[in-house]
């Protein structure tokens, strides 16, 4: 609901066109949709350019689907994260045309934006490649170009050493780590862009579940480097586009 | 010590300008300057674009001092954070032509760049407005514009929408909250560009010095939120800065 | 054992109606029901003016029913929360006159009194409706009219702000909320009426089982805000109606 | 801004006596007062029937006085809470006609409403005072008689038992307690209003700041029992005053 | 090893009947059973009067076997405890002797001394009632008489005044409770024995598995209380049999 | 209020020497001073054999005093904990003939019982004393005889296998220990008495005030052994005297 | 890529028998092999003089077998640990002259080098054996002679005096223990050779799956004491043969 | 007291040079030094081949110069961390000939071993200064030689690589880090000797006092690296010495 939308109701009311009751309708009414057990937020991507995401963990796949058409009939892509096999399966059979990335628990409905700039994204071990495998869809799904690293630990640099060059071709970088969670600080160090750390609940022990890479990445001794909640891959490409984006502008 | 240096030593070491022994000591002396008690890493802005920037807590006001004029020599603005009572009076002294901003607790030395492109920081309460003052004055010395929206917290949300509007001409926001931290969650699903929380210390009793926000701000509902360390202003602004940066490119 | 019932029990020892040894076993003798493996609190009723309500989690099957006949006896409506699927179906064939809500996970047998005074119960997410549903079925059974608004989280305010003006009939407003726990602080901030948070163990990573959300509802800088156990959905219902009943006199 | 004002600004607009733009503006301009380095929120009053409460810890003298002197030009009574020695000092300086309660810490400016209904506030140790006394100040200071009973903790319970009867006649219920914060659990099984549990820090060791009574009261097995932050007194008198006062009506 | 050993060995040496060799072997050999997997202490019930306790939880039946077979052999009773159902059928078949309380799922082989003296063992609530069957399970069995009082929690202080007074017989008395921890402050403060305070993992939410239980206990404004680890039935038990036999001295 | 006073009181009922309206009163005007900011457990001697103790932290001198007083009005000894310089300084001045401990930090005002029965009080280190010492005091004002081994922590182990025969004297062994608590669990091992260990908040780093002692304590392989707060030597030795003394009945 | 490979590579340059192309590309391309979902660090066993050792947890074991064989080509041995039943059936399979130790839960492939110098390793009970014999089974398979010694915690300390002088002869200590980790602390006070603690998940309640026995170790009292993660057997098996292996040099 | 003294005693009893009873006393009469309020471990040297070190903190000057004193009697050098500004005023007078550096804060009095292999101690940015000066006095003075490298975080890792083959000749090296705590993970992926980790309180905000780093260096993915306490610089040169020495053997 923007000025622009105010000033031609407003201007509709003074012309008589439009009833003061409706007006007042009108302006509570705010655009959602209401399919009782969820409020679609159709609004968003007038408000914030970028598409409501449904988070699949937890849902049944009967709702995930209900969501999803609801959502589809605004606007497209719509990306499903964390889905469950038996989510994935429901919708895969609801909506034969979805792109389903399985190494990232995720589906894509509808054309993504054509790619315009770089986004990177580095795990530091394989077990990280879960989480780092959402962010990547994520933001290729939202319409950003996407350059993968994985396994690239601290404890053998030479491997990051090997890529660092082509990190200063991407808009932003995405750094998921999980036990001790060094890799941001040092690619924070090296590189001129943002940084988006993600933490994994990869480890035992004293990791608790990414809480020890958690607080290192808060901690990191290098400036430009923000964090995102454990294990949150599609927060991390999500926010990764959204600089991309901007930069493209 | 990147690609081009690397095609030119090896050029001259190929032409016989450069000795073997020449190069092997040049390219294990890496750009940086030993004070004995600190290593200045004035490689930085070559390696990243943006300046080492010093944090002043802790240190002693000479040492403080010769930090920055060592870093001086190398590039400007030089930044200092958490400025003690005593650091600032000898830095005053020291460098006479520095300019102090003591909401933020900041000084910077030398001259910024033009401004280009704005950054909006945000502040839930009053007892906020130190670090938020740190994030302005940090994105203002690197070079962004900067506006600023003081007490604006979700218990009052009327104080919110009043300026929503000009959120949307920002490039990147940074949101500073303490308690509940839920400020950047209403923000983040209000506009288009990357908000930056910064958790604060305050709050008594259950908000464990900043605890209570970082979390609910690590688990924000809306996407394209990113969290630094709690008080961490300067990390933010910096961040901030950087994104603008990047889009005004 | 309240003043009237010590006058009666003295006059009557006064007129020698009652003997010292009866009136000392009387006066030892409180009033519970003892089934050895518990004690049923019969007395609660008369004491609060509110019923003893069963926790069914934990408990095997039989023992709920024994317990439900037990309180049945002395008064109703019964309530039962957290019901397992055994627990369900057990009580489903031994008590056939009982109604049951499958999203509250719960049961109530016998009448509840006629509705009076109106609660709300709001949820910021679709995983958060199994505690809402708790809360409004407690509410409902011990005879409160509820209102029920979903999935009006912070991140697409206008879900919440359309169903503002419905808020202030309510005698209290119960918010349930996960993740970044943002909403009762707005609502808190809009409303005159009392309002329970219950945070949820909706959430991952850092939501740490609904401590995130927890803290943020301790820091709420709305006054008027109280919180509840997380996932407490039966306490905040129950609360509510005694505040409403309170309200009613 | 609700549907009345709403209402009549549309209808200036249909009626043509207020223009479009000055409609846009009139929408957009929601009632607070800007300080600068605050938003007064005046309206809070109109909106919860409440006034906006003033916490002194961490605010300037000055700032305090023009915050105050904002406050009271709006709507009084202007409550003030945990005054530190010098904001107590300079608002006795600036506001000689103002009350100060200086065991509660707080200090209240203007006419309270006339007492009506009771709330009772409890503290179980001597050292808890502090807190039972800035709720009993906050709900008297709103408009509520209260009664205190303080020292009446668990470990002499014929203490508690001896008030017993008093608590019936109230219609709000707080209950002050640190160490093992065990007085809520014993008070919410006796009574039948609600009861708002307060943790105090009081307490060494494993008590963790109030971290242990906070737990203890979140996990009360007495059901009626809601919490609020560790010595947050203010918030409990609050809560207490708006139940006492709805149920006033 | 004790003084009167060394007397006889060092005499033995003295004359003679010993050799040196044999003594420095005899010096260094202490009494344990070692099966490989484990060193059975069967010096303890010399050393310290009380049989050891076999942990059965995470131990495969055949090792379990073992161990009461070796332990057996030294002295009796042997207490099994924590007994997986896997377990108890295996020793069930093994010693068909032995008694076995499912209950509190341990298991107890050979006489236990006549009973003398009186412990009493006290829970909360009936998800208490598993870790105080086991308290009084290991006193009965090392040879306390035990009074049992199931379901007397603080929310419903009646039932606990009830038996009051045939608390003041027992010499120690075990209270056992999860959620909030309440119930060992109110009966330490009513009686003159010592209170072993078990906490339990019975709640949820915010009870973090028994934690919010154990820091209440710890906090406990009543003097006389200790406590043990959470659930651990059998460390209060058996604490109670210790303090009770030596009262019976 | 025992059985015997109420039957006496009902007979007087029953015999009309005392009015309905008197005994009502009677019965409920439980035993306790009323000192305005406290209430004195005056009580408590009668209901559990033990006099109360001051607690002495944070109390002002003039209040504490006055406690002293009224308590020692009713019994002796009085024993104050936790004294501060002017709290040890007003009540030497106010009561000449108490006796003050300034190790222990902690008063004694009037006769202890002639000492009965021995209480071994250990501690780890030197940092340890100050609790140990508080402990100590406790159980010798309270009728205890007491011995004391300083300094016999486990990494010299040789230093506690010294006095290892002195142990098995005791009838009950107070074992105090800071950083790695690990002291209760070797003593437990060897002796056959109750253990009751004190964490103290000796340490740094990673012992967080003690929690890493509490936990190993509460965590002891060694049965036998329970625990009280963080440098509570107080409850210790209270805990250690109530034993012994039951022990000598 | 050590400073010889460098003389090498830059005298080929300047004898113009590597063209400066080749030289950047190779200066550029550091040992590692990439698999594309992983990254093998073949050069580590040149730079730190240790192979890569695979952590199986979560590993496929068709992603296992392929690391394996990828390592093999480089070095031997290889060891694998945290090996899940399926992926020790697929590994037996693949590689059937592997050595599996299934206590360690870990394999072996390759020769180990003959054994030089001694570690020690002891845990407290016998619910530490896994991880003890996952560090035993590291060291050996590096090449290190192991002596074990399982069940030899505190509680019962003549079994730890029993094998004190054979500590002596070792080079390294690993320390095993859960609970209340006290071992460590004793041994460190024993011995005059590194002892390397290994806290474990084994305990209950107020264990917090090792934390206690984590800080416990942390803080021990003992000199010459560090720790690794909970339940990292093979963090402390390699240390201790790294050490081991300084030793015998 | 080890085989061979057991060996002469009772060569001596058996020879009948010494009486049973002597002998008994002897054996019980360990080697410890006891001045009342401490037990000096002189033992210690003979036992572990290291003397005990005193931790200066809390600890009263005339006590320090006290247990300093009656420790260089057995053997030297004495070692004092942790020196307040008081107690090292005191020591100096009481000590003229003691060698004090006070940058780590610490003393030695008498000889060090003539230096003998060497340990390289690491800290990442200025304000580990303090800690990393302990360790490496501490490393000094009990014979290594040490060789330090300040300021060498991994948000300047050109730093640390400048250095790196320096660090192969040490025999073990102490890297101390805060905030972020990922320095050690970087260097154990660069050496092949052990490394002692050593979390440092530097940082704020999420650095919770050093726990960030500390649970980032326990969850190093670099093999080979161990930790020790927060801030314990002493622990961590002690341990490198003790590998040190071991490795010159």
């Amino acid at each position: 609901m923007n000025s622009d939308r105010l000033q031609v109701l407003l201007s509709a009311v003074a012309r008589g066109d439009t009833s003061v009751e409706d007006a007042v309708e009108d302006l509570r009414r705010l655009p959602f949709r209401d399919l009782g057990f969820a409020k679609l937020d159709t609004h968003r991507a007038l408000r914030t350019g970028h598409p409501e995401v449904v988070f699949g963990a937890g849902k049944e796949p009967g709702q995930l689907a209900e969501i999803v058409a609801g959502l589809a009939e605004s606007s497209t892509p719509v990306l499903v994260t964390r889905l469950s096999r038996e989510g994935r399966e429901h919708l895969a059979c609801t909506f034969p045309e979805a792109h389903f990335d399985d190494e990232a628990g995720a589906m894509a409905l509808g054309e993504s934006p054509p790619p315009s700039g770089c986004v990177a994204v580095l795990c530091a071990g394989t077990s990280d490649i879960r989480v780092a495998a959402e962010a990547a869809f994520t933001a290729t799904t939202l319409g950003s170009e996407v350059v993968r690293h994985w396994d690239v630990g601290v404890a053998g640099l030479q491997r990051l050493l090997a890529v660092r060059e082509e990190l200063d071709s991407a808009r932003a970088i995405v750094v998921v780590a999980g036990m001790d969670g060094a890799l941001p600080s040092v690619v924070g160090g090296l590189v001129r862009v943002p940084v988006i750390a993600v933490p994994t609940s990869v480890g035992y022990g004293a990791s608790y579940g990414g809480l020890a890479a958690l607080l290192a990445m808060l901690n990191s001794c290098a400036p430009g480097v923000s964090v995102v909640n454990i294990d949150n891959g599609f927060g991390a490409g999500y926010l990764a586009h959204v600089i991309n984006a901007g930069a493209g502008t």
